[in-house]
């Protein structure tokens, strides 16, 4: 029952001068995705983007970058070398690998820095980590060459653990039904105007892909409860609706969550009873800001007892 | 460079008609050192106790009790199968295993679950965990039948997390000796009338066994800079000397530490701008009651720039 929600991520931006990467088509996507040993469930598109909902996480393609974002035990390092074997190094602007710290990470195919190495083998970059190896951290191998991105390219990420609450009751129980799910997610409100494209998993786990104009969002619902997680990320400003973080803290009472941005400032208040356990703003050698935040709700130790082997 | 610090540990009791556990000889406690892939560096003996230094930690006997901890990538569960397999069942009044997490998990040749799994061929049990899988937890896997231990039966073990300051930076110096290590961590102080078996390691880490009397102390320091750890155990009661935690935080200044006890109160008191993350007592079925507290001073976020490949 055990399923690892954290996420793996490549990103990759080309030059003007190449290729739509739309263009490559579906099969190639197909096969990137089977690298990754993940499958494709559904897809959705507008004008700019093509959003691939997967076995296991999200892929979008617009015509210059491309996101891809892993769970469980899947190999997303091989995904970015196949992706990365097709563009020459000449033609990307910036590409990056993220890991979040897992929560079984002796189930991983590999560590960071394993993938960190083969990923040196088509990349010229830079590795670090940031937080502390005891408590949440996250990993990123970037291009450092210097890259200025659109002025409203920013991107957040806010990961929710042990969600609590009769959200996280619903998303386990029996019961479920994907209106069941948008509803008390309030998706109505917090993703309007986005073309909606989800997956409910049996026996429980969701999925969403959401796109608008040039924007994305993704949730990833894990909620098994030892290990529950929901991850929400985004592309869109943080000054509107789909960003309200405290929003999703409401809904799904996480006991800890991390926010991660690039070029991104989280709008979170001081929240009482909850501790500002770890933070940092990276300035990256590509030319984002990285920003890594970690929180935890007042004390928490589960315990968890065994059944009998 | 990466070593890792956490402990797993065995502790066994045996009845008072079984032979002393110190007759079974030094060839056999080497035996039982050398299934866990560990070797022995060096004892001391008194009226009640040998304690032998390992390579990576300690074995503790007494007649009826043994106690062994080991760190690194050792496998302390063959270890604990060695010693099960020379003494039958009906003379075991109490055995526990148990395992911290770790910071390096994936280097681990088992998990706890594996381990536990393979202990239920020798004991019948409860396994359990106490704290989050997200943050500093501890797995315990006890025998299940009543045991009521002497009055002062108790443990307390302090682990202590990315320590700081000057005491730190000397551990982690090229110029260390047995007494500068010494007179640092104020042994004299806070070990009084312990006979010390110690060792420094190159290029560093350091090891002790005390015992005095009944009681035993024991210190493994793993300085490493991203991955520092200090442990300090004994069975000593709570209101001496030796197991004033507070100074131990004092001298290391961790930015965050665990303290696990058995039938032992922490005397942990407030601390300004310092976290208490995670907190449970746990009565277990053999009758000891288990405490974890986790803690964290202020915010704690490290970059780690990883060097080119």
């Amino acid at each position: 029952m055990l399923f690892e929600g954290s996420e793996k991520k490549i990103e990759v931006v080309v030059t003007d001068t190449f290729p739509s990467l739309r263009s490559l088509g579906r099969g190639f996507w197909i096969d990137v995705v089977s690298k990754a040993r993940a499958s494709l469930l559904s897809s959705i598109s507008n004008e700019w983007c093509d959003a691939y909902l997967l076995s296991e996480s999200s892929l979008f393609v617009w015509d210059h970058r491309m996101l891809m974002l892993t769970c469980g035990v899947t190999t997303l390092v091989d995904a970015a070398i196949y992706v990365l074997q097709h563009i020459p190094a000449k033609d990307i602007l910036f590409a990056s690998y993220q890991r979040k710290n897992e929560y079984i990470p002796h189930l991983q195919k590999s560590t960071f820095e394993q993938d960190w190495k083969q990923l040196c083998g088509y990349l010229s970059g830079q590795a670090l980590r940031l937080g502390n190896l005891d408590s949440h951290h996250c990993y990123i191998f970037h291009t450092d060459k210097p890259y200025q991105g659109h002025i409203h390219d920013s991107t957040s990420e806010l990961l929710m653990y042990h969600i609590r609450g009769e959200v996280a009751d619903y998303l386990l129980g029996p019961n479920q039904t994907r209106d069941g799910i948008r509803g008390r997610l309030e998706l109505k409100q917090l993703l309007p105007d986005y073309i909606l494209d989800d997956y409910v998993f049996s026996p429980f786990g969701y999925s969403l892909n959401a796109i608008s104009g040039r924007y994305y969002a993704t949730i990833h619902v894990t909620p098994q409860s030892d290990i529950s997680y929901v991850s929400f990320e985004t592309n869109q400003p943080l000054s509107t609706q789909a960003t309200n973080l405290s929003k999703w803290l409401d809904i799904l009472q996480p006991g800890s969550w991390d926010i991660i941005g690039f070029n991104s400032i989280p709008n979170m208040p001081d929240m009482p009873g909850v501790f500002r356990l770890g933070a940092k703003e990276q300035r990256l050698s590509c030319g984002y800001t990285m920003l890594f935040h970690h929180y935890q709700r007042g004390e928490q130790c589960e315990v968890r007892v065994y059944e009998d082997n």
